[in-house]
């Protein structure tokens, strides 16, 4: 990213000048000085301002905005507004609105309605990029290209199904192939054209599991064709400026990141975490570390909630000084910045209870004064910190598809959740101590990633090809520990079980097969031989080699193997067949990083605080209530404050 | 209301002759003298027995059922049937059914299955109208028109959406007006033309909140249109007979009552109490003083349930001797009579469940007895009722748009409840013994209905207008005690935040602004130095010239005011920051309603009885199971029975 | 049934060979034959795999499979493919696709995704029932025909629209007379063109119960004569051969299986029950007393779940031993065979986590051993197993019209539920060790089936005809003894009222009248004065004749009648009014049923016990996990042992 310096973190936010009067935003300037801003995210959803009508451009607003930001200093990511088409679009091409499975096609009103198959789309899309690109390409406050917003609109409409089918046809090239991958012969669904696939729409029943998840590939897929379209027509108009979108992080993912990673020219990430006291740590960390898989090390965090956080039921408030440590937190996780959405906290439309910097009480409140003096934080480390990321012995698998597999109907448990296993396992890590990574198992590089690490945890993973299968096996062979669990190696890429005992993929490695679920009722957990107890699942699991650790002790499984493990190579492979709860996880994977030699970052730290080292500087954080003291090897013991955190030089522990 | 005489008590309720044999309507006015019904509300969804097809009438059964009432001494609310359009309507006018926001057109075999907008739907409601008045506008049984039923049908068809353009072109008056006032540059929603506005309609995300308040005030002012078009053609039939309809009161509301009160003779209101047990008494104490409100002193209690009453999941008889006491409270609370859903309990169609003075067991029956024995002692009341409404001097805020407006989605809290929020107000000055009355901000008579009180409370208020703040602001500078909340005083009419901290409408008479809001977790109070606890809300305010009375005494916000109290002029105006239970909040307004003077109707009362005066005749009425003794200055102590209920002469406490 | 011989006991399951390779095929054909398998339900599903496109068959794979079937000794239930139509039929025939009350117009992708009164569908559908008959009627692999695959698909389309007024026009004749019945005068509804009546549709509110209920009849009426038209094709292609079609037994019911019945050559049923642990047995026992009851003694048991069950949020694994002893329930009670849900587990497609007797592991796993031995234990006792079907003195009545009226809105209980009143019912008799049979109020042969019953009970049997009603008046005074509920005999078979007091068709049988209902709110007990409390529901009865057992004991009922008894000719007629857990109600029934004289089938059994007898073989199985004893006369003692099975020649207790 060539105009990203190294020795700068990002500070600041999206701003929305076009929905303000003209002093307030001489005043949003001057507090943006006030609070050390340095970059303003300019333009999402701004289309119905800059093209009111059709071919008619309004960019005065918007040159006197960059202008005013440029003359103070600050930079501006300038987004393409693509993501929201003004209403004019609506009423000009009612067939590129989208279309839900039931048939029902949207109208404009809120945002992201449009069919990004639909070619009068892409073609208004083009052109408002194109502008944009002519008269701000080289604009010197131009900082780099935010493409879109949050990419993730789904369609169904017949447009869409002429985009799928092509689709279709390069990946699966016959359709006898299609026919065979999908299991079509069940339930009538052969197909004998390629003209009869359609998206999944309303139908009878249960849908084809298989079609559903190559809609969501393709959905991803077409997705990201809209992406590089715009990228490079403004990467054709200035070379030089770094080009980004910002990826959705949560509990919901219609794309496949992994794969967009490549596409940007840095990862730029959204996180809203919901988890507020004890765990909100946890679910930073968990956003920080797989932004900076995707990222091979280096990310922006582009919005997350200066203060309330959506939780169920209600919004949030954070607690003082909480703004700061979750900020520093991603920074110390890899992030080039720290960014929110959003600047000032609108008067009106859907989000005006969204939290901001500068919010409805105005710069005279609490959010605004942490705010500046995190500006000053953040402008003092930015010196002070090393380019390096943090480094990890350990890492979790994480894989979109599996997720869109898992999310379907019919499964044997409704407790089944993909975010929830994979957030476990790094949670569970975390609280351990250990510095965590993330791999792709979906990606071309796995094996090569696979050479950084000594320990590997594969949560569900419950697609995997023949090759990741044999990357993750000579993973073991060359001496690492993996970790399996007992909805991992199920499948095929396609879905199809792996057939002859649970997991397909890995009964070798493993050493053993497993012959039937068990499922287990909410709240009826099973005994286990080492006092823990499984929930959620439990299965019989027969041996073919693998050494019995743990053995089920309740129900008519009493003494088959729960957890085992298994010599391959000059590693080893480790089951963990019951659901367990964080402490008997904990206990299980403690285990393993011993074996692996994986130790924590900072051994022997308080429960309540958390270490980040990158290179030589450690961040420590207090997530707790009272101070924690952490003695530091060659130096004086340091004590951080209740919510509060310190950035340490420290040579290696 | 002409005809209505102030020495009569109107008894009856909802009857339908069509769906019975002429047998039956026999025995129905012989049930009907025997149980002294004085009204009967007839031909409501009578459309396709008296137009069975386009133009042809069958006027003849209902010729009939008039002479037969008139005969027999009873008065006939007439209704017009055009809440529920013959089946053939559907076929010849397929345009003017009703449209889902998912495009959904809907078909008759309901009731309420029209479009209000449509051209096809007016004039054939019109010329069933026209049929009716010329025919019975002077019929000598007509006591009252009764108009359609329960107005509240949406749509967001083309024809909705073209005279949705007309009605805000008339109220924004100009384009850009509105797209400033709906804060269109919110995700790119300016409009460039008034034809790009639809109606809310499905869309991909949120809808814009302002467009969703305004489509709720058309679509009110829209069916009103239609009530005053026949409205006026049945004045011009025969000026002499007053017209009302009736107005649903309940947990659902799609007119503003408070702006359709103005256009009817007399305000008729069905109200169906959700309550059981403990609380019945409240509720109907606030259907009541809520429909007193509308209609300024006076009003009628046109559908009420004989018996069973619908509670979540299943219907609740009521026990025996609550019909009366039920019915009598509504009497002492200013409504010309008691009128029930319905006479007689239908066989069959979708509510042949819904309790009837007559039930399916037929008048050997508890329920019939007990009527027979209320129309008795209305009967023995009607001369003894002064004309005068109760007197209070203690009023609540009731604004149709606020609650609309905190309906949406996107709000910081799920528990927030307009609704609840403005009952539990009601009930605890209820239970204090106070005589309530109901003010309406929305409304241009507030400053001048404002001189009535002493003390007003706002819950809720959300939405507040720069005219409707200076009243209450010079309704406190004149000495007035107002009580606002934490969701009160937040916006504009247009649903914009005002600005500078909360509440932006009243943080000068307060002397406080708040500069954050902290909802809490549902089941996480959080204490109060006054050893009381804030549920559901909490926020941070500082005080600028307010007195703390009240502080938090816990989490972040410990120390941090809770309650306050601001002089201001004359008067005082206090703030009440967290969400209290109803004994905390009882506390709160009891202090209030000391310090404004205000003084229960009957003070010493036991709790499980209540007190309404009107003029010089005491109401008493035993909710509880003992009985109840009250001590009555100058004259001996009057005991309630269990469930009963007692009309006492007596001067003014 | 011609080829069915009863020596034999069916063994076997669906079959889907279409999904595999050669190979596995002949894998599958190896198995088959180890486990005894000597059924194969073949061709379900299989439309897109015979016609791959319109006209062009591919038979070869299915004279493959029938070849290599026969050849092993395997017969073949040979399916008709029309449940699902391939996707080249939705291309080629759109308006033959269903649509929904929302007028969503569905689309393959599924399964069962057709309009069965399009003509379009039932050509394609003729042709290739043709097309199999021709080529199949006389294989000599031929066991049955299996036609379709479980009836139950709903459609709101025009063209179902003008078979729903035909069948309409059929029924009640004149226009008049459905206006009556369906009491259209409420709401407006009056039809004064047959064109004007539509499928139950998307509407405003509530919809006419009596309207729904008849579309529910048509619709089970419109499927009826698609299974007719095929069955007529195939018994005309080969009369010898006996044709079927499978029942869904469930939660779920679309049509009248006891009006079916009548129309296959045995009655075949799927039946999943959904109960774990405690109260499988009497899942089991109630699935096969009604299907025994439907197809008059002797039926087939078409579908189960080899192993894992579907459970309210997750997949249970049946324990041990519980697949052999609920198929040996099965055939107890009557089922020629025992057939699964499937043979072999897939690997893809929506229910791919079906379970199979070979299952994704393979033969190596407990299931499949399982099934070894089942097969095994069937062979051995084919033999042996008497001709008779048991014998039972007591019957439960089952009315699926009954179901579908109380499963409308606006019921006065949300805890109101037909099938688990039904199912109660036939649970606390069988706990009692009773045989119990099933009979059909709304079938023809009533009176004749009564003739077989000393006591009858009635649960929630809503709907009743004049005529049935007084067949189980006569029942009554020739000595029957009857039990009648709080929702039995409430109205007329069009759902009207039967006016006068509850229940109007038993009034005079029971000797009293429910002047009131009064629904018990959820977890709110009524006392009754035996020490028992009511639940759900409560009623003000007044006695005329009956004698009263138990009285409410509290709430205002305290006192009046609760359970009654009353003597009617020769017979008693007793009437429970609350709502009982099973404890409770047993103690009545028990009463009951010692009054008529009906006995165990063995006295004196253990409670996890159940006997069932045909003729002379003792079928002895123990749901527990201890072992039981059972004395037997005139034998020496039979123990069981925790889950299994003992059958035993015994004579008559």
């Amino acid at each position: 990213m060539s105009r990203v310096g190294t020795r700068m973190i990002y500070f600041g936010g999206d701003y929305n000048p076009e929905q303000w009067p003209a002093d307030v935003v001489e005043e949003d300037v001057a507090l943006m000085r006030r609070a050390g801003v340095n970059i303003a995210t300019v333009g999402v959803f701004s289309w119905s301002d800059l093209e009111p009508e059709p071919g008619r451009y309004e960019f005065g607003w918007l040159d006197r905005v960059l202008g005013r930001l440029h003359d103070a200093g600050i930079g501006v990511a300038l987004a393409t507004p693509t993501a929201s088409p003004p209403p004019w679009f609506t009423l000009a091409h009612p067939g590129a609105m989208p279309v839900t499975a039931d048939g029902v096609r949207l109208t404009h009103g809120s945002r992201d309605t449009y069919c990004v198959s639909a070619p009068a789309y892409r073609a208004a899309a083009r052109n408002i990029v194109a502008e944009l690109a002519e008269r701000y390409a080289h604009h010197p406050a131009l900082t780099m290209w935010h493409v879109h917003n949050e990419y993730g609109t789904d369609c169904r409409c017949d447009v869409t199904a002429a985009a799928f089918r092509s689709w279709l046809e390069k990946k699966h090239g016959d359709l006898d192939v299609l026919n065979e991958v999908w299991t079509t012969s069940f339930w009538s669904q052969r197909y004998s054209d390629w003209a009869q696939i359609m998206p999944p729409r309303a139908t009878q029943y249960l849908p084809n599991p298989a079609h559903v998840l190559d809609f969501r590939r393709f959905l991803s897929d077409e997705l990201l064709g809209g992406f590089i379209e715009q990228r490079d027509l403004l990467r054709a108009a200035n070379p030089d400026v770094p080009i980004t979108t910002n990826f959705v992080q949560g509990g919901w993912v219609s794309v496949d990141h992994a794969r967009w990673a490549g596409e940007v020219d840095i990862v730029a990430v959204d996180h809203y975490p919901a988890a507020t006291g004890a765990g909100a740590d946890a679910e930073t960390a968990f956003g920080g570390d797989l932004a900076r898989g995707w990222g091979r090390g280096s990310w922006l965090l582009m919005e997350t909630a200066p203060n309330l956080i959506y939780t169920p039921g209600r919004m949030h408030a954070k607690e003082p000084g909480q703004l700061t440590r979750n900020s520093l937190d991603y920074v110390a996780r890899g992030s080039r910045g720290a960014m929110y959405f959003q600047w000032r906290q609108p008067r009106g439309g859907a989000e005006l209870f969204h939290s901001a910097l500068v919010p409805h009480a105005g710069p005279d409140s609490p959010v605004f004064r942490e705010a500046v003096g995190l500006g000053r934080t953040l402008k003092a480390l930015a010196p002070r910190l090393p380019e390096e990321p943090p480094a990890a012995r350990v890492a979790v698998a994480w894989d979109a598809p599996s997720w869109w597999a898992l999310q379907g109907g019919g499964l044997p448990s409704a407790e089944i959740d993909y975010l929830t296993a994979v957030q476990q396992a790094h949670r569970v890590l975390h609280r351990s101590g250990l510095a965590v990574d993330f791999v792709f198992p979906g990606m071309d590089d796995l094996r090569e990633r696979l050479t950084a690490y000594d320990m590997v945890v594969l949560p569900h993973l419950f697609l995997v090809s023949d090759e990741a299968a044999a990357a993750l096996r000579d993973f073991v062979a060359s001496g690492g520990h993996l970790v399996v669990d007992h909805l991992s190696g199920i499948a095929d890429p396609a879905g199809r079980i792996r057939l002859g005992g649970y997991p397909g993929a890995f009964r070798d490695v493993l050493g053993l097969r497993v012959v039937e679920w068990r499922p287990l009722a909410g709240g009826t957990p099973i005994a286990l031989d080492n006092g823990d107890r499984g929930i959620r699942w439990s299965e019989r699991v027969e041996t073919a080699g693998a050494e019995t650790l743990v053995r089920y002790a309740g129900d008519v499984l009493a003494g088959a193997p729960a957890i085992t493990r298994n010599r391959h190579g000059a590693g080893t492979a480790w089951y963990v067949s019951p659901g367990l709860d964080d402490d008997a996880l904990g206990r299980i994977l403690d285990r393993v990083a011993a074996e692996a030699g994986v130790t924590p970052v900072l051994p022997g730290l308080p429960p309540h605080l958390t270490a980040v080292r990158r290179g030589d500087l450690l961040f420590l954080f207090n997530h707790g209530d009272v101070p924690g003291t952490v003695a530091l090897p060659g130096s004086d013991p340091v004590t951080v404050q209740p919510g509060g955190f310190q950035c340490v030089e420290s040579g290696r522990v």
